[in-house]
């Protein structure tokens, strides 16, 4: 990532003004197959829905399923979400990674400049970084 | 991807009231290095910037451009965009894949159910998909 990048990026709806309901919402690949037992039901993503869903504590992150996020070849996978803000893509994730993703999302309401912070990021949404893409808003103001 | 991923799959916009001026967008990675000599300028990403928007030839495709898509360990990047679909993200990009770019830009218009269409998707759209991420107002509408 460049520091360039920060000369594009806006938050196109001020936190301040979002719905608080869905300003930060961790998405979890369901059909995520482990490497270990790939047939094994339910699949390692389910696992690690539940997981995110007992990290969250049903408090100020939400947690959805989804399948699938395409990031098939891997590993477990999951995105994060904030109203208005770039999304971030992750794989290489494990059954247990439910608190290092709501730990990710904690840390993205803390944002200023529609992006996750680097610092304080959990290691493995660091070393798990797969792709992040801007919100809609976003995309019309870029050249 | 799983055949189950259907089953939560719509259009948060109808076609028919998108402004067609956004439907499909190409968003092309200005500062992805090439492999070969990762410290050329311009930079790789930025000349499939350009080829892109020859293929595009001003009509019906937006190619517009981002630093980064945080996808910097494979290749060349690039993501699809719809208005109310989910969006695509692709890795191992040439310079020259300003082609398939808008080859698969247009079979996206063609979609009826916010999928990028995988019959008919250019083979580097195939190969190269990195994660597929569903649009906000989709998000909020899943498990």
């Amino acid at each position: 990532m460049t520091g360039s990048s920060r000369s594009v990026v806006q938050l196109a709806v001020p936190a301040g003004e979002a719905d608080p309901a869905d300003v930060v919402t961790v998405l979890v690949c369901s059909s995520c197959r482990g490497a270990g037992d790939p047939d094994a039901l339910p699949r390692a993503g389910s696992l690690l829905v539940a997981d995110a869903r007992r990290a969250a504590g049903g408090e100020g992150v939400a947690v959805r399923e989804v399948a699938c996020l395409g990031n098939c070849k891997r590993g477990l996978s999951a995105a994060l979400f904030r109203t208005g803000c770039w999304a971030y893509v992750f794989g290489g994730l494990g059954v247990g990674s439910g608190d290092d993703l709501v730990a990710g999302a904690r840390l993205f309401t803390e944002s200023t400049d529609g992006l996750l912070p680097w610092r304080g990021r959990p290691e493995a949404l660091k070393r798990g970084l797969v792709a992040r893409i801007p919100h809609p808003d976003i995309l019309k103001e870029l050249p």
